[in-house]
């Protein structure tokens, strides 16, 4: 890539995200796309337009999102929660994680551009590499004037590889500073959300698994209570033993869905009634698959006919699940946070593998399927995943290979004979054949987030915020593995590879002196995921589009309508394995070719910027993660910088430099720093300390309303009938009379 | 080694043995010698010689050592400490533990031996290969009778491997099995001994270090019964703040060291009133150094005059040190074993180095100067610890070596003139020439264990038996690697060593190499151990000819009479290192030579035997240490079993025998069982179960009594005053008024 194309893709970038900019600032004024730029605020009912400056000038949003502070994002979120009729206040969730995780990583590389631009980049100007030796950009061709600014300028040997020696300890020195602030500051904020004063029922509810075999004549449920009764005595409030709710969850989502299609039937009836003769036609449905096949009748007799069959179904499935399909698992509640806080740290039985507590997770982020696995069952699994994402990580191009090998076209047309037609046309042929291996890639890079949610989630992790983080840690890996190292390796992989085989230890010379040659590919790859990636994301354009065609062709009902639009939280789950990628690449190149400081600068705040509007305009937050995220992205920051070490390490030593050694004790305080940090906070990560749940509450906690809220929808009857609550849900003092 | 040597050698020792058992029949027998050989019985106030059958038949004590149960040795030491006036009763001590880490042993030698032995010695027996190659006992001359009967004898790829293929299988399943079983066994016995419903102070409190600096006005006292106040609310009973009690310590050392001198001088005064005129000479002493110098006084009067000047100095340094001297640590004690249990296994504050919380040891078993010591100082000594003490393992050969060399007559006569004289005679000094780097070599050997315990106590372990089991595991690591390892290497090392440095896999195959020739080696090596070693510890010659002069010289006073019998406990740290040594031994050769495996069930019966009759009649256990020594001794068996595994893997690999990697599944077999066991039984040795916890006690407990066994003897007052009990110790209601 030569200087002029470099500036070509630079200029496109921001192009299309001057384009995609324009476009938000004229579609937000419209007053009929102000559900999918603001629901956020409609959620909260403030005025979406207030103020109305953001009607006039296109960069007014940046204006308001410089203007709120930390505490807005965090307490803007609060306030809505507290109006909503559930009773959890986020207030360290994803969003504001993702803000500091940010900021932090904006500190880290404005403090090293500050020192490394105005050092390195006249260290390397003033070099004469080049001109004789273009070793090091024989892939990239004539690309002199930006590659006279990097580390490939300097000559081996020359006394000049000091200054980048040095840089490298300062930018690591930088990091270790601000990242022991942060880790002090979210943990600090994580031990203020922990302690607030309002009453949060995960806070007092302890999730108890691996329930021992019951003793023959008893429930599980009495078993549970009375194990927990004579151990904590007074504080033990009540249990709810975990059911199998497959067949009522089905049930129920039926009789929701029969319930929708109702609303739907009905507008539809009202509407033909507005336009038409007065009369209305009344809408019919067909019975059979999809509503495409079988006989055609009325939607609303049918609807309602079915709804009359479900509900009986569905309290008679209630009734047989609270009773017959108890799991060995738990929710129990203490009447107070110390307690609850102590339980969920304390070792119960003799035997680890029985009776396992920990913290309970909100009530909307268990997966209740989960939480029947078995202590060691847990273990396999766990490390079955390891292997499997481990193997999927390092060889996924073998099976996306074997796919692509058997979806040739002549393959396709023997398995499928009716694309026939559609494939025998010239030009179409061309383009399949030679993008359907592509397609196979883009299509596994699709999925992959996905893939490894689901893959989290067999773990037998119990809540769907850690599956989160298990799938975005494991999604990290497998960025900067093949995205990263691939990238860089994959040009002289192939002529290397046997001198990597020969020596293991060669692999970072390998990738070190294939360094400085993509640095302008990296460059680029930051613009473009900016530019265009921020772009897309601040325009809302897909979801925009989504929500008008809905709108238009399927919602009829306000229900239906609200659904359309309502956006959903942060997709954490890829975003943070993206950031840490993008950190992961300017670290690295930062003392290579610091040319990348600024880009990775401007990423970063502009990535801020675009989650502020986002935070206070768009996402409804969905969990109280409690930061517990942070020790995540505090390891893979710290595995960024470990990274950024050893290729230095390697790359100055490529140089022939006999100091390079000196790069090695920096290797060693990472992992000492690392480990210290683990050591001082991690744990209060994991666990509630028992200062913080001492605090005092607003008022005194309102136990039944703190149980009630982890009882399932499809499991709470229609009708208050306190009977129901039995065998599986109900109270000690009743469990003794009634069982 | 050749066959009759060999039969010499287990001849010798036997006829030691014997002779030993003999000497200590007749020695016992003799009222004098009770003390020495019945100690404990007489502490329980058991008549020592009860029944008399002892006296008669030298196989008495076999007999009531079969005789007696493990309930018998666990509770005899029971009625023993609760007739005592200390509130301990301990359970399940190293006595018990270590009998029964034997009795499994012992049984994975039993049921290894009954298929090992009728199978594998007939395979060998039969086959060939030592007439045709004897490469494999080269080293060890004409041993052909012995060697016949090991796995030497098989020939090369010979299907005959198959046999002692599965026969490794066969000693690890019965491993696995069995120590499976005692895993679980001594977990039950742990949990009882924890649930007990005597009243236990070490249950009520918890050791709370790394208190953070006390806010400016207030003691560190207050500090902490304010912060455990507002935790725990009504289960706080009050804490008791570490001290600093060196200076407390000397002064009160010294006044027991006068009090004992004036009893003693009282007593010779008494004799010398009786033996002579009636009148008796007053002794007299030196004042000067250790009473060999200065002015002679009258010894009554002169420790009579000290003790005077010590009491109220003592009283004064006991005020200073409760006031002034008070360290970031306390002790706290709770009115629940639950509350206290739970408090030792949550994180109190945030920050995880700040108010950390563990069990409280025992009272007497408590390191009063590690106490103080913070979190990351701790972790930091810990590694250094670590370091040096793998270093000393590794590397013990170096250090000696320059001592030796340093230590050569002519450099000992230059730096101490004075032993010229006795150095100069001929005979006196080929010897000392000859055996001087010996003798340093068996000096660092008689000082290792100390040394370890002594480096483990620098770690910062908060008490005696933890520092203890600490000290222990590092002697097995240096016993396995040097003993065992080193002896099997030392042979064929120096010409394989070339051949290691270039593939550093070689060296699993030049140990088994050298495996076969050492198993005669070997054998001796623990018939030696157990014939003479047992021998000498049931006999007690070494402990009955020290009380034997103590009393003739030494002691006056029935109290120095007691401290001169007085057995302590069984030396466990060098104890369980040693048991471990041997069944590692007799693990690697029991395929390679099985004849070991009746040796190795000679040894551990004998011990067991041994260690019954010294649990029944001799020691007096220390600390109740609720079998927390078992995980450590779990791990360390299963390393024996793997280094077996992959000894065997390489032996019979080196027999190129193309199914060896069919012993790589029991490897990880291996692996995964010490895993599985890890997870599910070691967190409930580190803390309390909460259920073991909530048993009911028999009475409540006295909090006061509690409170009052953690005040070291050193800051008790003679007279019970309760004023003194201020600042460091002073009860929370008091202290709001007088601080």
């Amino acid at each position: 890539m030569d200087f002029p194309s470099f500036l070509t893709s630079l200029a496109t970038s921001f192009l299309i995200f001057m384009v995609l900019m324009f476009l938000f600032t004229w579609l937000s004024r419209k007053p009929g796309n102000v559900v999918v730029y603001f629901p956020n605020r409609i959620l909260k009912g403030v005025d979406p337009l207030e103020g109305g400056s953001r009607t006039r000038n296109p960069f007014a949003w940046i204006r308001e999102c410089m203007s709120s502070t930390e505490k807005d994002v965090i307490n803007i979120i609060e306030i809505f929660h507290s109006e909503q009729s559930t009773s959890v206040f986020p207030e360290l969730q994803s969003v504001a994680l993702t803000c500091l995780f940010i900021v932090l990583v904006l500190g880290i590389l404005v403090l090293s551009g500050i020192i490394l631009l105005p050092a390195l980049l006249p260290v390397s100007a003033t070099d004469v590499n080049i001109k004789s030796a273009s070793k090091n950009t024989t892939s990239k061709g004539t690309f002199n004037d930006l590659d006279k600014l990097s580390i490939g300028n300097v000559t081996a040997k020359s006394p000049r590889l000091w200054a980048f020696l040095v840089a490298v300890y300062w930018v690591s020195f930088v990091t270790y500073y601000l990242l022991w602030k942060a880790y002090n500051h979210v943990s600090a904020l994580r031990a203020e959300a922990l302690m607030s004063s309002e009453v949060k029922p995960q806070q007092f509810a302890v999730l108890v698994r691996d329930v021992p075999a019951v003793p023959k004549g008893q429930t599980i449920k009495k078993h549970v209570d009375s194990y927990f009764e004579s151990i904590y005595r007074d504080e033990f409030y009540r249990s709810m033993v975990v059911t199998n709710n497959k067949e009522v969850n089905k049930i129920y989502k039926e009789l929701e869905g029969y319930k929708k299609k109702l609303a739907h039937a009905e507008a539809i009836y009202a509407g033909s009634k507005k336009g038409g003769n007065g009369e209305g036609t009344r809408p019919t449905t067909k019975t059979g698959c999809l509503g495409l096949f079988g006989n055609k009748v009325d939607s609303i007799d049918y609807f309602n006919k079915k709804i009359n069959e479900l509900v009986p179904k569905l309290e008679a499935e209630q009734k047989v699940t609270l009773r017959e399909k108890q799991q060995p698992s738990a929710l129990v509640f203490f009447s107070s946070r110390v307690t609850a806080a102590c339980a969920a740290q304390s070792l119960h039985a003799q035997m680890v593998d029985k009776w396992t507590a920990i913290d309970a997770p909100e009530p909307r982020d268990l997966l209740w399927s989960n939480l029947k696995i078995k202590f060691f069952e847990r273990q396999l699994r766990q490390y079955l995943i390891y292997i499997l994402v481990a193997l999927t990580i390092l060889f996924y191009m073998i099976p996306i290979g074997l796919i692509s090998a058997f979806t040739t076209l002549s393959n396709l047309k023997k398995l499928l004979p009716f694309i026939k037609a559609v494939v025998d046309i010239g030009a179409l042929k061309t383009v399949l054949e030679a993008y359907l291996p592509q397609i196979a890639l883009l299509v596994f890079l699709a999925m992959l987030p996905k893939l490894l949610l689901f893959l989290s989630k067999v773990e037998g992790i119990p809540s769907e915020s850690h599956a989160i983080r298990a799938a975005s840690g494991k999604y990290f890996y497998f960025s900067v593995l093949n995205v990263f190292i691939g990238v860089t390796l994959s040009a002289s992989l192939f002529s290397t590879f046997k001198s990597i085989q020969d020596h293991p230890s060669s692999i970072i010379t390998v990738l070190s002196d294939s360094l400085p040659g993509n640095a302008t590919f990296f460059v680029t790859f930051v613009a473009l995921k900016f530019f265009v990636g921020y772009g897309l994301e601040l325009s809302r354009i897909v979801p925009l589009i989504i929500y008008h065609l809905k709108r238009k062709y399927l919602c009829k009902t306000e229900a239906e309508r609200k659904e359309a639009w309502l956006p959903g939280d942060l997709s954490y789950g890829t975003r943070i394995p993206g950031d840490l990628l993008v950190i992961t690449i300017v670290f690295c190149y930062s003392c290579i070719s610091p040319l990348i400081i600024p880009f990775g600068v401007l990423y970063f705040a502009l990535g801020w910027l675009i989650l502020r509007n986002q935070a206070l305009n768009v996402y409804v937050p969905k969990y109280e993660s409690y930061g517990r995220m942070w020790p995540h992205i505090f390891l893979r920051v710290v595995a960024a910088l470990i990274l950024f070490q050893v290729t230095m390490f390697g790359y100055i030593g490529s140089k022939k430099f006999v100091y390079a050694p000196f790069l090695i004790p920096l290797i060693i305080i990472s992992l000492i720093f690392a480990f210290i940090c683990d050591k001082k906070f991690y744990r209060a990560f994991c666990n509630t300390a028992l200062e913080v749940a001492s605090h005092n509450l607003k008022e005194s906690p309102n136990m039944e309303h703190i149980y009630r809220s982890y009882i399932p929808k499809s499991l709470c009857s229609e009708k208050p009938d306190e009977d129901q609550f039995d065998d599986a849900l109900s109270h000690v003092s009743r469990t003794e009379s009634s069982v």
